[in-house]
């Protein structure tokens, strides 16, 4: 990270479509992204998709990563399974590498995996199941970077593999006083106002710190923002956050770079 | 290829389970051929089986191919789709490059690609598919070998994209005149007696000849020999090729070590 | 159909969302027609849309069919396979049947079946695909209509054994002089024009005639016209073309009326 | 049920079959049973092993219910997945209609439902997963059976809504004195042993007792003794279970008639 000058990746969900259906707004977000989660079939995304999305963000200037899923379709991908640790750690090793044979295939490297979903939210407090993503992932390329939740199991595992780990934060999602999420079902868990979303995101960045939802002041420090862009106003506030960024001095840098 | 000593790789289809669903007699077959085509989950084959079957090919010294199918996992691979090119040639990328994770996890080298069921066939006579096919190997990794039977389009589209190609022969089946497999459903198609199919393959091995199905004799050179695995008969034929092979001063190699 | 007064059913596709995927524009395209080709799960639909959608069509006193397809989900059913009868038979059965239990949970009859895309092409002119579709049909419910286009292999087997058929117009597309659509890839085969659609379907309504695509008048007797709903466009054609039909004094009724 | 004379179903999973992947032994269980359980295509199961396993089913006399599962075709529908009520109620109706297409077909009535593998443990305890159940079979179809086992929160369900309960109980698995089976981890669950197996479900018939894995005599009234088939030893136990209940002057009847 370069001294003095603030830098943050900005990371979203890609490549989501499926066959005729198709989803999220991946052509206006990828321009303003510095890191893309690209789909790998499980939850969404197909091998064209996967293709099309790989290339588009090598265009633009996108660092890739895998977002690997429960199979689960139907679902997207949103419901716990209660799979074993080897079902997990091959189900993201067939996917972390049908994802990065794309990425060869387009000359780009794979710079980073996010699990997505159910399998992400049961490996933040799942040991088992996070030793196993870990393992899965670096027992294919133990060079890939693996997104987090700061202090969850997952991120422990992955350190204690050797993973590098991208520490998340989220712009427009409320933190409970001990750093974690406040549930989507709590009042207030989800930031409706655009601009509130944008100083928590300024505020992780400059001052490693975020506002829990009773006030309390925490710790957090991040590597990298997750933004949504399946919705018009995910877009805005994308755009609103760029011009936010670049005005506080903060410089958007993949996810490899942040880390270097 | 050694001066003097015949040499030929013997494949099988193997991996090809999934889940709960066992076929094949995996366990048994393994140790008896040089390099094994494995299932890549679209007509068979999961993570778990992937894993477990490339482990035991590296265990075994046996080289590992892919073997990527048409998305068709009820109707096994055997249904003719009318799939575009591209829709091809990224269902082969992610296929493949997803049983090369399995292989990069397990260091061992993916050796060769060779297309499963209706998609292999349909490929032997439509040149836009064999194209497809070739491309998308190549695409992921020009240091492949493709097997294919010789004379087709997907020989033809393999060497224009600069890929190795492996000759395959049929041991147990019949050919016409023209140097093509006789048909399934033609009477004696398939070679229900060991001891000529034994001969079949001696013949190809040591005089890149077969002697087709009206009696013509015809030229086929082979790179590898195509054996089955899926029933104990099959188990059996394979043990006494291998034991006439051998008597014959055949040596077995692996595709690689072969077309060196 | 009652005398002087000429009457029509409106068809069109509908619950072919699947998951968290949503296509069309059921809600408004609902209220618009008088009967619904509703997904079966094998190229769009699940089991809440298929619930959500059946409901919505009841309170909306609009009938309900089964839309049965290949089982290719990627493919959203359009690509031509190579199944045998037996496949294609119990494929229809299964999904007529998962279709015709959420009509009995909602207390709504099925009223017909039209099958979609690739299969649905393919039996206008495979005898052997089209007998396999009606006797399925016909062994789950002989008291179903089977949509079919004139003239074709499917509306001949749908009579041999008994199904009442249902003729289909289009309305937005061109006819060749022997009366069947001509291919989408042929220049002029799609109108773009909401006013010559409108034209064509009061034409086929009130004339029993198509103009066809060189000029010839030819003979088309329809019981239902095909329309389509999932864009913005093809949801104002719906609307002008029910204007256009009730201002000539079409009445429109489900398709059980209209054979009545 | 007749006075004096004790009579039982006996049934077992069967047409668990999935395209070219054969599982169990089907052919040699189907004359032994007297209720069959049939795969759906969830977890096992397609259409053409679902229309054979009917069909043979009302050749052999035998009655025919629906085994619905949770989509997870690679885990063998033994995965908990955590699906909303919605989801599970949606599931059940669309696999219970599709069998029943196959039953409606083959001119047999559908019998009964018993829930596969995870969803039918989870919904013994989880009172919102039991209720959805019991209300999609209702909705289907209020005269269908459920198999449950007793005192669960299944059976409490299926009653409330007013559908008939076959009681259920194991022939080769220990029970806890809380008249629960015991967790298939714990050293003693599973009898290896035909002759106890035999024994327990003798004293179910006859006495409506169970000797619990701690020696606990208790109470279990059954309708139906649920048997395995899928290897030879179960087939065979199958064989002396029908011998030894006969000896014992036990009827087996299909649950329709046990209810009576």
């Amino acid at each position: 990270m370069s001294l003095g000058m603030p830098v943050v990746d900005l990371n979203a969900d890609l490549g989501e479509s499926f066959g005729s259906f198709k989803v999220g707004q991946d052509e206006e977000v990828i321009p303003l992204v510095t890191s893309a989660n690209v789909a790998c079939g499980f939850h969404g995304g197909d091998p064209r998709v996967m293709d099309r999305t790989v290339r588009a963000c090598r265009e633009a200037g996108v660092a890739v990563g895998a977002h690997p899923s429960f199979p689960d379709l139907v679902g997207f991908g949103r419901r716990a399974m209660d799979v074993t640790p080897f079902e997990a750690e091959t189900d993201i090793v067939y996917q972390v590498a049908a994802l990065a044979g794309f990425c060869r295939r387009n000359r780009i490297d794979l710079q980073h995996v996010k699990p997505h979903g159910a399998i992400n939210n049961l490996a933040a407090h799942d040991t088992a199941l996070a030793e196993a993503i870990a393992v899965g992932v670096a027992s294919y390329d133990p060079g890939l970077i693996l997104i987090c939740q700061p202090e969850t199991e997952l991120a422990r595992a992955a350190e204690q593999v050797g993973l590098r780990v991208a520490r998340e934060g989220y712009v427009d999602r409320a933190y409970g006083p001990d750093g974690r999420l406040v549930s989507r079902r709590q009042e207030g868990a989800v930031y409706r106002d655009p601009e509130r979303a944008v100083q928590q995101a300024l505020r992780m960045v400059t001052e490693s710190t975020v506002v829990a939802i009773d006030g309390t002041v925490i710790q957090l420090q991040v590597d990298t923002l997750c933004v949504h862009g399946d919705n018009p106003e995910a877009v805005n506030l994308l755009r609103l956050l760029r011009q936010e960024l670049a005005a506080a001095g903060v410089q958007l840098q993949p996810l490899a770079e942040v880390l270097r």
